[in-house]
């Protein structure tokens, strides 16, 4: 796309249709100014087949409301706008609508509450809410979804792969195979849930971290080509780069040719006073190729250079790769926690695609309006009792253990005080038979889960930089149980109701059935 | 992001970092300007786990060109450049390359060749072809790669489901889940594969198509939180859309509510002189749901009005959809055939994410260098024999049979004329032992597959307008086999080289593997 259509493609217009035909009908209702709310939320964890995540970390915010800061409707896209026609070429949308359209101020009108980035999240919890006008409400929800869903989908990804790596550096190398211009949003994503650092030049421009890189399979064979080696393609490397030293060693034979040449290259780069970086195996066996070159780099006396693993991994390659170097470096008379720890993972197609489960399935559901000063709840009636919404105006709280695990995620009536109880009734979100009862002495820590984010139409939120970000994360990561953040087959956290809550949506449900049913007798 | 930002980060350093650093090192070496050519092609068909491509549709090209015509290195980028610093705080780029980089101008210095958009590919071939200065063409990697890997991805999961579809009208429906702004360029390429048009406003401004919607649950929902109902909503949306009433009939029960409710309206319709558009249906067994509802759309008298379906709809699932509805059908007494003509399908989350393959596993590799006004073939080994590139100066030849079938893809040398040959003798790209030969009068058509795009720094391609691009996907699917085209284990097509392509790739891996042998002594 040329950069003229991109500022109207991903602008206001950055929507799908329906959004913007709904507006007008509840503007000719008349019910376009009144006041609503929706939750933001996902269903279920990514589930990439063999593996499942057991819990997501937040991410997207901050792009989304640089999103609709500069979302406006201009004279191009009112103009747009106006030129649409229906069926039988009479226009779809009116001329009063589309001058109020014009005047909308989409963050001037709402409140914006949110679980913050970096935060570990689970499904049915809402991490977005917004409350305002009907119509300007639902225009946002397109573009709400696509930045939270995404960002959070990679997030999740990178912190699965972090912790596959056993906190070993990570690289960010996917821009290649990402999904156009979301390569940015995804590095981002990445930067926040694991990854060190990207490759991306541009992300980290933006992000202010440096990009990271060393050199490809095409150097060599450039190299080659010209009637060169691979040990010249290194030396030129070196020479050019001699305390950044990173190489590439697979372009021949890893063993035979890569490894050995790389370390006569850091030899002389040692001679001149210099400390090599590292290499890079991007094909074959990588566990064993890792035992093998560790101990050959050991050998020639460079026990501290990284060793950068690259090519389709993923949280459950690297659990492969690291249970066979522990299983296979002693035989080789090689020490396997040391070689674990001089890795380095560079990460790509897998995790910027989220490969598995390439989305998340958040949703965007109204569950409440304002009516004469008080919130009435909605609800979603659905066959499947869990994908039915959890109505009204709420509050969400974390619950840690006497461990200082966190135990559940509760959802509220915004006024209750969960502080405050003694004990807390806790319903399952669907299953009726399903629920227990913390004893407030139990609870090492609560808190809120939501900050302020937009205020009457004001920012009162400093959007925190990315190392506060991961700093949440981590924290966050920890007060997981271990048995959540396992890769494979994780326990279930505990996303539970308040009974005033579950009350309210019984009734709710019954009260809707019994409407229905009699519009259909 | 933030659209200053945006111009930045999708702009020339949309690009890894080691490009930089590698251009760096052909500048110092006096490498920069050696001519080379890089074949970009997929090694590998989409696999979505229990089912699998049998071809591509090539998308991207004019998008990825109108990237590389605003990507140059202006201040800010070369400043930014020139503020990047090692490992022992030196800076990485110097002022010589940085001068150098500055005057780069990428379409002006080389030659691009591809396959035209819309056409149906295959593994190994190489669909796009950049010749020129040895530096610029490695800095146009990254991005070349992310242009056209992810539109030859969706447009070819576009074709698949427009194919299980039978050709019913196919709605791009999935901005909310894709990859954040690479919703755009996977709406055009689903527009390009089998879409017949998509939510997505902006792009539809863009690319020329009217959007396409319906209304949210949330509409009925806000109906019903301000003490209305389904039919109040119903109605309101009638009464503005009175000739594109097109309504979701599944928010509370869909034979028991929303049918009947459509129907009421449908009613109210006809009598002021409209046609009802169609009812949709989101939720439950899509498959009887339809039958159902025909039946009493026929029974209304409304047997034209669409019935429009969605709900992580993809391949398999509308391959089910159909076999149930011919299965189920006859026992409401409906006729099958015309339930699955009335279809529209309302394609999401896996058509622009490529569920179940999130990315195409397309490469860029160095085949030649121009030394002496001869071009120097090069190749990459592997272990695998698969993954060795085809070298070399080539040209992509299309062969069908008598039956008008395509029945082979063939790489050739560039001066090898397959037209004027009697016999054709075609070798398995990779297995030494699978050849077979086409003698000239069993081919009813032969064709080069690759057009000029830009010749010595010139555009001397028109970019075909999106109708013509999904002309030539229909011509180029129906020369497909039919095994080939297969949703489920197609056949396979043949890519093959020629005699004289083979037997050169047999000498240059040879001629290397003396050469790294004799490294290693």
């Amino acid at each position: 796309m040329k950069q003229s259509e991109k500022r109207i493609a991903e602008g206001v217009l950055f929507v799908d249709q329906y959004q913007l035909t709904m507006a007008q009908l509840y503007y000719r209702y008349g019910m376009h100014e009144k006041i609503a709310k929706f939750d933001h939320y996902f269903r279920s964890y990514p589930n990439y087949g063999t593996h499942q995540a057991g819990y997501c970390i937040n991410a997207g915010l901050e792009w989304f409301v640089n999103w609709a800061r500069e979302a406006t409707f201009g004279d191009e896209e009112i103009d747009y706008l106006r030129g649409q026609t229906g069926q039988t070429g009479q226009r779809i949308f009116g001329d009063d609508f589309l001058a109020w359209l014009r005047s909308v101020d989409i963050l001037g009108s709402i409140h914006l509450t949110a679980i913050p980035e970096g935060r570990v999240v689970h499904p049915s919890v809402p991490l977005t809410i917004v409350e305002g006008p009907l119509a300007i409400v639902q225009l946002i929800e397109t573009a709400l979804l696509n930045h939270l869903n995404y960002q959070t989908l990679i997030a999740t990804k990178a912190a699965r792969i972090h912790q596959a790596g056993q906190g070993g550096l990570m690289l960010e190398f996917g821009l290649r195979r990402a999904h156009e211009k979301g390569a940015n949003a995804g590095a981002r994503a990445a930067l926040i849930g694991g990854a060190d650092f990207t490759s991306n030049v541009g992300l980290s421009k933006v992000i202010g971290l440096p990009p990271k890189g060393t050199h490809a399979h095409s150097m060599v064979q450039a190299f080659m080509a010209l009637g060169g080696d691979e040990l010249a393609a290194f030396r030129a490397y070196a020479e050019i780069y001699p305390d950044d030293c990173l190489l590439l060693v697979d372009t021949i034979n890893t063993l035979k040719s890569g490894v050995p040449n790389a370390i006569t290259v850091f030899n002389e780069l040692r001679n001149k006073g210099h400390r090599p970086v590292g290499i890079r195996l991007d094909s074959g066996d990588l566990a064993h190729l890792s035992i093998r070159s560790a101990k050959m780099l050991d050998e020639a006396g460079f026990p501290d250079v990284s060793i950068v693993l690259s090519n389709q991994l993923d949280e459950l390659v690297l659990l492969q790769i690291i249970s066979q170097i522990k299983e296979e470096a002693p035989s080789y008379g090689v020490d396997a926690d040391r070689v674990i720890k001089r890795l380095v993972y560079g990460v790509g197609t897998n995790l910027i695609t989220s490969r598995g489960a390439s989305a998340l399935d958040g949703v965007y559901k109204l569950v409440a309006v304002r009516e004469d000063g008080k919130w009435q709840p909605a609800i979603k009636l659905s066959e499947s009792t869990e994908k039915m919404t959890n109505p009204g105006h709420k509050r969400v709280w974390r619950l840690c253990d006497q461990r200082g695990r966190a135990t559940a995620d509760v959802l509220a009536l915004y006024h209750e005080d969960l502080e405050a109880m003694d004990a807390i009734h806790l319903h399952h979100p669907s299953e009726k038979s399903i629920r227990r009862t913390l004893l407030r002495d139990d609870i090492s820590h609560i808190e809120t889960l939501h900050v302020d984010i937009y205020r009457d139409g004001q920012c009162v939120y400093d959007f925190p930089p990315l190392e506060a970000i991961r700093a949440q994360r981590i924290a966050d990561l920890e007060r997981l149980d271990i048995g959540v953040r396992r890769i494979v087959n994780p326990h279930v956290y505990h996303v539970s109701l308040t009974e005033a809550l579950w009350e309210m949506k019984q009734e709710l449900i019954l009260q809707h059935r019994r409407t229905a049913y009699r519009n259909t007798q």
